[in-house]
């Protein structure tokens, strides 16, 4: 921790400030500077209280130096995490490809979705049961009906099932159904949440929260692993910034950033990440191209008439001819994208 | 709702759209623009699959006409609401004034607290006892000690308790302790959350998320309202931006903007909404001078020793003086300020 | 500056880094932490090279200690400036009031305004005669022919006249007619045109870019007293954010915050940093209890005839009403507002 | 231009609105909604005082319908714009690469890493000469020299110049020196620039403001168009958003969105867009799989010792990676790369 004082602190501030440092267990490195004296704290910055350091007297700023969640971090685990869930495999140069519908509707559309998306080369069907929806008018999910049609698709085409969950209560119910438990970007700060799905033995895809920073990102995936979970997923689904013609701003600069600083695999979501179908397959490519390790992308047999999400949906053939681009990226990369096989015709997207 | 066609529009995708808005049981007039058709929908906008209209074959935009919430607009009800909950009255010209510590800490904190922001004249106690943070090496609060802690200090006082509940879980508790719900910033899109209170007979003190558009926050507000509890405040205390040197940035025309969309009070919280100390008097005046009707502010008896937020708490003495210059600029807007009396001190903030 | 150097950085990283602090004429202290070494480098930091201490071999991150500006800090100057321009007082509790019209229009527009705010209060006079449109098909302005008629309403009224500089080639020509010379948002970047004027002898009014820092600002306004001009009011006129309901977000907080880091005034604009006439009183009342220094209104005999920003500009009426609101409001804070008398009606805004 | 009344407008009101609409040369079609009158105003929208529309007594809202631009749009001109500027190509399958340091600091830097970078396959060559610096204590360029200097390099090389012009003044004297002007993103705003550079011969790189909406960033090029000056290429260099892990935020999703808007090329800045060297590549090579027609990058001898933005330039040796990198990303898709031949090693980025 480095507390920069007040040009006008003086001694008693400073001792002051010293001693606030040594009363959380770190030892005080004091600075002179030409102008201001800096206070240079040494050892565990991760305890209760740290943040009190900025109330002393005559305290301008303090800066972290070391990152604030442990678990999640390179330092404590150099190499790359694989994760493994069913059908998906993601990381250590694995690209897992979750394809399907915002929201399951049918027996009709979830098995017709997981069949189209398998042959075009997915590795695991996404299918919200439970939706976390903005409005109260909109449709709120089919809950444990709409999980049994995701096992029925499961058994039809054995692809790995990834679908949200909400509420802790409804973690059991949901882990009994599908291989990954997805965290909403608006639920990333849920920490019971968190905590529920750290209990689970099944894999979690961590979103982020559209104006979440990566510290905070990776926090909630330190509550996840310090549950005892170590099966995580990041992924990046975009932020809220002042861009308008999309719905968030896809920053992929994440992906090669946050592998640095962790070593879980790092998703990106296209299709939340603008909000429009026409894009998602240029940023599906360019996301694999900076070196994710996977892609969740929302595909609809129809997506006129989807219940949720249809302006971002891709239709069974755009997303074949998606795959088809990202393969070639993907390729090119070194990498495995999905069940890719040379059966498939290598379109560009 | 409009829906702007691309230029390369054929009549059938014009006649496609027309159909779109005719399933969803709207009327649509054509406009034949000089450059691009426009489809001007008209009917309920409030239904499931609305946006899927944006899925059309050859839509370039679509914008709404109507809010995307009923219960919670100004035309649904166009006198202003005020709440009342015990000793707190927020709406209609009484600016309500909630203060106290981000945690609840121990009994002398609390007991202290209490009894120093009443003198300074506020009308509600806030205090954590079940903390949402971001770390989980951060404190986690006292739970139910620190709800039972809160209503020692309502007993010693009289002030009504404002406190968090993070989870649909504890509703029941939480209610049982406290006059005042409070949803936090990070839980405002936990919609389960949000039905759980809706379905209680507390008021409730809704945050706005850090990097909510104003529909999604008044969406938030409607599905508390939509359970059936009318006792809802707004509560704005700062968004995301890229401003670093306060710790959100507080937008306070959102104060009279959201009073004309909505029947619902707007408290602001100048702690949260600077992250700074030293900045939390000028914009609680502010607020008041914006129209706000209630602040939340964050007081402690010694924040450098605080478990949490001590950086933007306010001593006992820099409470008083604030509620001093908030005095007087509500008196200059005709407003009651708390429960401030003659026999207080008219310190300038 | 801090240098946090990575946690894999070996010896002779640590070395290199040490030699590119010297290098600079800087002294190195090294500070061992548990995890990570940190060097401290103590002496000036405003020097041209400065950042490229970011590119040793093992650095992590990089702090600044000091404010990167000197003549625009507090520690430069404490005691607050105050500037004066013919009949505008800013500055250590005079709240200038300047307002007027976006664009000069033609004669009888400009003097009918100039009267209308003098009567209300304001004193200086507002009106673009060159200005700068973000679309080539929008009205560019009367140029020198508006400052005739600027000098006209001067003549007429006493106002002094603040208007809009877009050219270092223009400098001479606008400081002719004006008492004050505007550098907008969009130009808060262009340091040539700050030279300019910053070897001019007119006082200055510079707009915050929209996405400029406080500490790009405050090196702006630099830009102008390294050039010689020491006149210089900052203007905080909105940022540019995801909230969409306003033009720009008005971070009021600016104010106290910058107020703190420099003895120069704090003027507002509630036209520019709201968008919306409705909005505009409310933001002007919480930017005097803020402690604004002064601000700048958009006023127009009729808004919906206006060449520009009609939807942002007040009619006389409302800008009388207004000024009544703010007056209370100063007078609360023990300041004195424009020109404000007796004689005006006090009217609440 | 859609025009939504408020729910309490008056036959009158929105008589007034028609009349408003009409006075602008439009056509008014009144849409009588459940809740609300909506005006659609049919006509050409890029008239002088159009949004004044908005100041009508009861007006909510408005909306436009046409792209503010014109001559920009790809409806004006459907197919693709190549830019050839001496050895640089930029358009149409062939990715264009400019690479050099940010500053020109002296002869042996320059005429170095134009050999580097042309031996690397780029096929122009940046460089500094009047540097716009956010503070006046950094180094401002070494002007008239530094474009010697570029010309001597371009002699020994055949590399196109592409150099920054930060006054209208100076637009004769690069112009006579530079294959392409450079305007900077503080300058996107600075219309008397963009007029200079309209009437010019040079060729155009224009760089998006941080925080310019794609509209205005297109504005920007309509008044270079509008001048005379064809040959633009439009440049995302990154915006600004809450995100500090990195210089500015790179949205991606602008080069295929920006693509369908207009005919012109766009170019992707990943030194500036990122802010850190080991981020360039990555986000080189996933510019060119979202479909970026050409890249700009920082490259310098030796970035420890660069005077200005070594924290974001490459090496000679990571600059020749990256474009094994992306050489093979072009590859996969179908498009030339720079002067990529199979002479150059290709190894992966």
């Amino acid at each position: 921790m480095i507390i920069v004082m007040k040009t006008s602190a003086t001694p008693a501030d400073i001792e002051q400030s010293v001693k606030n440092v040594e009363a959380l267990g770190m030892k005080a490195n004091i600075i002179q500077g030409t102008e201001r004296t800096v206070i240079a704290a040494v050892g565990e910055e991760r305890v209760a209280g740290i943040r009190s350091l900025e109330s002393g007297p005559a305290v301008d700023e303090v800066f972290s130096i070391l990152a604030p969640y442990k678990m999640a971090s390179r330092e404590a685990k150099p190499e790359s995490t694989t994760v493994r869930a069913g059908s998906l495999t993601v990381g250590n140069g694995q690209i897992g490809v979750i394809a399907g519908p915002c929201s399951v509707e049918n027996e009709e559309q979830i098995i017709a979705t997981a069949r189209a998306v398998q042959q075009a080369g997915a590795t695991a069907l996404r299918g919200g049961a439970f939706k976390p929806r903005t409005s109260p008018y909109s449709f709120q999910g089919l809950k444990k009906e709409g999980l049994k049609l995701l096992a029925k698709a499961r058994a039809e085409t054995g692809l790995a099932v990834v679908t949200e969950v909400v509420s802790p209560s409804d973690v059991p119910l949901v882990a009994e159904y599908a291989e990954v438990l997805q965290i909403g970007a608006r639920n990333m700060h849920n920490y019971r949440l968190l905590e529920a799905v750290g209990r689970c033995e099944r894999a979690v895809l961590l979103k982020r929260g559209p104006s979440a920073t990566i510290d905070e990102w990776l926090l909630a995936a330190e509550y996840i692993l310090d549950g005892g979970n170590p099966n995580v997923m990041l992924c990046e689904r975009g932020i809220r910034t002042f861009e308008a013609h999309t719905r968030f701003t896809l920053p992929l600069a994440t992906v090669p950033f946050v592998q640095q600083k962790t070593h879980l695999p790092v998703v990106v979501d296209p299709s939340h990440g603008t909000g429009h179908t026409h894009l998602v397959p240029a940023m599906s490519r360019a996301a694999i191209a900076a070196g994710a390790d996977g892609l969740i992308v929302e595909v609809h047999p129809e997506p006129e008439k989807a219940l949720s999400d249809g302006y971002q949906s891709l239709t069974f053939e755009q997303f074949e001819d998606m795959m088809g681009g990202c393969q070639r990226i993907a390729a090119a990369m070194e990498r495995q994208l999905g069940e890719w096989t040379a059966t498939q015709p290598a379109r560009t997207g």
